[in-house]
């Protein structure tokens, strides 16, 4: 982690949740929108309350984004740090990191985590340029599902790594047992 | 806004959100959970498209953390500031404040986002104590309540104040149409 006084390159907002859902392509005349959901049993819940096989897909959803500065390199040590910090609750209530729960993962782009308060409005002066951003996030969400495809636990529960599409409008559905939302700067 | 050198005093993350429901009492023996929802539209949302009229139910979710330091004359600040940042989307796609849009505020105590990451776990001694922290709390909602009851646009559209139980569980569920995630620290 960044020291204090250091300004971070990057900037990690994490939410536990029992399911959601994301858009990743907007609706146009003649196709409906495309959604991603971390959690197939996303519906079902709506509809009747959660069994215990349906329980242990939780998961994690982080919210990211890269300030001037970042580069390639910060990219291992930040996946290294959110999958294995522990945050995530089993079912007894112990924490436990995403790879050892196992839980899915929802990484979702949000620019606007980097402004800063100018008066009424939101500036983003510190943000990445677009193309480095896309380019970093897009590093990031591979490593992500490398790490999680060659963690046994998770590749036995058959965890997923969804994520949505830099540049839009993140339209998100959450439903959370407690969002217990964390944020680690880089 | 605390100068960048300075440790904060408060920490607050600000979502825009369709609509949410907070849990404020779990289950017991005996009795069903209490639920606090934001926008009375809820349920109905989930069952068809939404109408216009549904539309500007809209509002913001505010996530809310007490460090060491701060005390009761911080909170004008944090609420003059919070209900007058330009993040809330209009129907025609313009950002203006919650006291513009006008929109429903649900209020979430967040303790969590005080954590601070030391090797793969999160300490909070940055953290207020507890009860200087929930009388901190218990101002801030009283004084967005006062806010949105004196405003001319709210009243009118009768645009509610929720908030969760400080020190409980918060059992949260989100729809949003972009979280539009922002931090602002006081």
């Amino acid at each position: 982690m960044a020291a204090s006084s250091a300004p971070p390159r990057a900037r990690a907002l994490l939410q536990q949740c029992l399911a959601s859902r994301l858009q990743v392509k907007p609706a146009e005349p003649g196709s409906g929108a495309e959604w991603v959901e971390a959690f197939h049993w996303y519906f079902k819940m709506r509809q009747k309350p959660v069994t215990p096989q349906q329980k242990i897909q939780r998961g994690l959803v982080i919210y990211i984004c890269f300030f001037k500065g970042a580069s390639e390199e910060l990219i291992p040590k930040m996946v290294n740090t959110l999958l294995n910090v522990k945050l995530s609750e089993t079912e007894s209530g112990k924490y436990v990191s995403l790879l050892d729960l196992p839980g899915n993962l929802l990484i979702i782009p949000q620019a606007t985590l980097g402004g800063r308060l100018k008066g009424r409005n939101m500036q983003y002066h510190s943000n990445i340029e677009k193309e480095k951003g896309m380019e970093l996030y897009s590093h990031f969400v591979t490593l992500c599902e490398k790490e999680l495809a060659a963690n046994t636990k998770c590749a036995e529960a058959g965890v997923v790594v969804k994520y949505g599409t830099y540049g839009n409008r993140q339209v998100l559905k959450l439903d959370t047992n407690g969002p217990f939302t964390h944020m680690v700067e880089f």
